[in-house]
């Protein structure tokens, strides 16, 4: 089990079953874009041709630090403030559809993008995936 | 001028005089909220009655990510990918929001909440006039 | 594999493979110990004698913001500027033990304490392990 | 006065005097330099002859993570843990003076990296004189 749904055992605040394995899912996808994004975009920093990559670079670093937030705000979530939550997965869900889209542009010629672009896409189902619990 | 101002006029691309008037604004607006919330959490746990502040607490660290996302996001803003910064800057909003308002309730008893609520509501603003720049 | 690996696998630049595999373990750590110290302040703030855990709450949150900014700078080491590295990962060890200390004092009462004092723990020495390939 | 100045001044916990304007220019001066760094990584990311500012992207970067948690910590610091303030405040003025020694080679050429190495280069002094505050 990871970190966060040993640690999700143990709060006092109880979510339902259902909810709290969504989340859980959901706060450990969110990490793992995170992290691919911040070593893509590192990755990319250090590719020959480095200059077609810019946009990539960008947007890799955009959603990590969205996806870094996201995980934090969800690792609050104990039920309320539906709304805060249900913006900030949405946005997570755009900002990693167009970090995906971006990627998946340089997969076959760099493979750190093709793996980027994989967490990324299922980052943002797993946003979509917690965000149908919450309606 | 803001460190902010004095770097984007040194910027390599050009993004049109109002616009960039707009973001400079939001940005440092943006950071100024993400503080105020950094230091209203901190605050509150240093208060007597600190359990009365659960909720103020969870909602100043959640607004104080999503603030330093979203002046990341924006300082990285260089005219397109304008979907991505529309729904960052909604999100912004919504948890400012939010925030703004739990803090009020507080302002009372409380100045740091007081000065917080404030900030909140200055940076939902400054995101609702980026936002209409955009549209 | 986790997602630090297999991105390293992928990054042009090609550090020896001892430091990558430490390098790995120890950004993967530092994560994990992120997260635990995250939901760990949250888990205190929803605790019902929380006012005892207000130093706990603020090292939780001290201790999240590090290792997240460690996690960053690790994952763009590419093999120059080891000052740089070699301090951050000293000062990530020095606050991952204030933490794991101050976590272990409520670890008989939260459970949700002790695990984080052991991701504390493992934390500081694996950075005290990839330090030691540094020097 | 800054909202850090007029937050600390409602905050509970009194620090004396020196120290809290100490504490309030450090904590003004990393936060300008954070913004700095994330500007002039993004301004050298679009520059045509990018592939020479790759250490310089890197090292912005880094500087802008490490100087957002040191803020962070700064702004939780309440007169103990000053093991951990120390070393945080080193680190900050490590990776500020590596920055700005790489922004300064750049700064004939390009203004950012100018306005960003002063930036670096007041941070540095800012954590060194609330450093020598806290002996």
């Amino acid at each position: 089990m990871s970190v966060t749904g040993k640690m999700l055992d143990t709060h006092p605040t109880g979510l339902g079953r259902v909810t709290r394995e969504a989340l859980v899912t959901c706060i450990d996808q969110v990490l793992e874009c995170a992290q691919a994004c911040t070593l893509c975009a590192d990755a990319c920093l250090a590719e020959e041709h480095m200059s077609e990559l810019r946009r990539c670079i960008r947007t890799d670093l955009d959603c990590a630090d969205v996806c870094n937030a996201t995980a934090r705000v969800l690792s609050r979530y104990g039920g309320d403030d539906a709304d805060v939550v249900r913006d900030v997965l949405e946005t997570c869900a755009t900002v990693c559809l167009a970090c995906g889209a971006e990627c998946e542009r340089h997969a076959k010629t760099h493979e750190h993008c093709a793996v980027c672009a994989e967490a990324c896409r299922r980052c943002a189902e797993a946003c979509r995936a917690l965000l149908a619990t919450l309606e």
